[in-house]
């Protein structure tokens, strides 16, 4: 933090993506679409010609000399595979190698392990929050990342050139660069993902259980708090048992919230359970809004549409004539009927503005 | 089970409406809709003066003769109001009373407790599975039950026609019938609604203990599974005090599993922490469908677009060109830039056609 900001870096490529997956193909054509040489590889020479087949650029060779080195290998993979490309460039002292891994601090500890301090110093972590349930290089996109979030993780040893080249593949990206140590990193991702994945986990397995008939009760609010646990359990078993340390001080801590809760049930305490509640409010202000704002209250417009094609098109055909910006729409699932509410959120006192538009066009609305 | 199927019953009104707020003024304005006469009461007056002038009905007066009453006041008065209108009408015995509280097994036996069996047999309870985040009479709407789930709680002496009546009442405001006993029903929430909102309350709250720049890495994730802990502490304490026995139960068994996971990750056993997650994907598969039907995967695609007003009704125009019917939409939030990322969830086979259709119309889409 004390030393100078980075000497702005130029990445003039070549790039050479490790891995030609979901995330390594989306990032090879954001820097073919900026014009950059890339060099593909990977274990797969059929991800490798697929990738190359959508644009991402070209088989990588024995005597290429990348500026940059991305490894975007499965979880599992990575140390091994970062500890190779450093040691295979270990005569080149200005390139740089990055990762898309998703837990950071054993995952540097590891890198530095294989092949010491010096040349672990070429090697700065980063983490783009973006992913698909898609995988493989067909659903690859340069688009994948816009507007995201992506964590660069330097650590000590790391040159500020090195930094500011990784920084600039994330602008390049279109994505948005936060950083953080290792271990801030793994304990931000513990608590915004990890927790509340496993957590989510757990009220869905009390689904799984349940008689049948009680499931017709589901509204929108059990699909919302339990659609994340619907991801690969190899996937995330690797993710979370890789962060262990931070995930299970959290999760003590949910278990701590936990008890007191029933406790406070059972004691028919309703003053404890009140501000318990009450600090979950808090929590879900604290995320930050649309735009990186403060979370502003969004008045919503519910409007009755039936299941058709096109209605979703005349709808907003009819809040664009009545100039309303839409910031969020929600489609409200049903059961067994052929009508559904559309939920339109929209700029803060917009609301009635909107909801009399659309009931002048002939629209069903509710707030 | 065993009694003979209940013979039609009609609907003819008036209905009387006890509590003019969302819930109360919103069947008020079906049943006026549908041609009923609907007499209107609240102990504030100025609701009765709003709600009747929505067009929700006329304000009761003493001499009026309802064939079903509704209750809809807060949760704490439900009781109370029920068996005081239940002794108002003890002369009247075809005069059925229903109520639209969310927890409905402590709520019968009070009113059992407090009018006798013999009276209590012409009150059937319900539980409509629709609301928002507003309330008052200014909020509702005629279309608030449209294809929600909307259980009908019976009990031992209900007479057939009278549960009947109720069930005209749910469909006649568009809703779906669901028939449960009382402990059913409120065993059903506990899983389907107050364990989820308790449980997203203590992964919200991990957040509002967060150093604020841990925060910047928040996904979509995290924003769901939260989403419903925003709800009023007052409103959903008293909901799930009532429901104590039902939630604690569960609780305990989320309780065993945060256990279980937390072992897992200590000792290391991947095994265990893939079974942990995979009986949470079990759980996700098992929420009835759109339709009711089963969940099927649907492919999502991805279109990138710049956050401006109108740009999603030239979306789903272009869409609609495309002759796709669009199952659901998500709408990313993003960061910091000017830029969103639209998820359309269609058809099964239906998304690369979408995808390639919208290309060839310029939008940027990945899958």
């Amino acid at each position: 933090m004390s030393e100078a900001a980075p000497r702005p870096a130029t990445l003039t490529g070549p790039v050479e993506i490790v891995g030609t997956g979901l995330l390594g193909t989306s990032i090879a054509l954001a820097c073919r679409r900026a014009g950059l040489e890339v060099l593909l590889s990977d274990v797969s020479p059929e991800h490798v010609r697929t990738a190359s087949g959508l644009g991402a650029g070209r088989p990588a060779q024995p005597g290429d000399e990348p500026q940059l080195v991305v490894v975007a290998v499965p979880p599992a993979f990575l140390g091994a595979e970062i500890a190779t490309v450093l040691r295979a460039r270990r005569s080149r002292d200005d390139v740089v190698v990055t990762d898309v891994g998703s837990v950071k601090a054993g995952l540097h500890a590891q890198v530095v392990r294989a092949v010491g301090p010096e040349l672990a110093a070429r090697y700065v972590g980063s983490h783009p929050m973006a992913g698909s349930e898609r995988s493989g290089p067909l659903a690859a996109s340069y688009a994948l990342f816009e507007g995201r979030p992506w964590a660069i993780t330097r650590h000590e040893g790391n040159p500020a050139r090195a930094v500011a080249l990784v920084e600039e593949l994330v602008v390049l990206c279109g994505a948005l660069p936060v950083r953080f140590t290792p271990e801030e990193h793994d304990r931000a991702v513990a608590r915004t993902s990890h927790v509340p994945h496993l957590v989510a986990a757990l009220v869905a397995a009390r689904l799984a259980e349940a008689p049948g008939e009680h499931l017709a009760l589901s509204g929108q609010g059990v699909r919302d708090v339990t659609r994340v646990a619907a991801g690969s359990p190899e996937l995330y078993g690797q993710i979370v048992a890789a962060n262990a340390e931070a995930v299970v001080d959290l999760l003590g801590q949910v278990r701590s919230g936990l008890d007191a809760m029933i406790a406070a049930l059972t004691a028919e305490d309703g003053v404890r359970l009140r501000a318990l509640l009450a600090r979950g409010v808090d929590g879900t202000r604290a995320i930050p809004g649309k735009h990186g704002g403060p979370v502003r209250p969004t008045p919503s417009v519910f409007v009755s549409v039936p299941d058709e094609p096109g209605v979703l098109a005349r709808l907003f055909a009819a809040a664009g004539e009545s100039e309303v910006n839409i910031e969020d729409v929600r489609i409200e699932h049903d059961l067994g009927r052929a009508v559904g509410l559309v939920e339109l959120i929209v700029e803060e006192s917009r609301g009635d503005h909107l909801a009399a538009s659309l009931e002048s066009r002939g629209w069903v609305t509710h707030r």
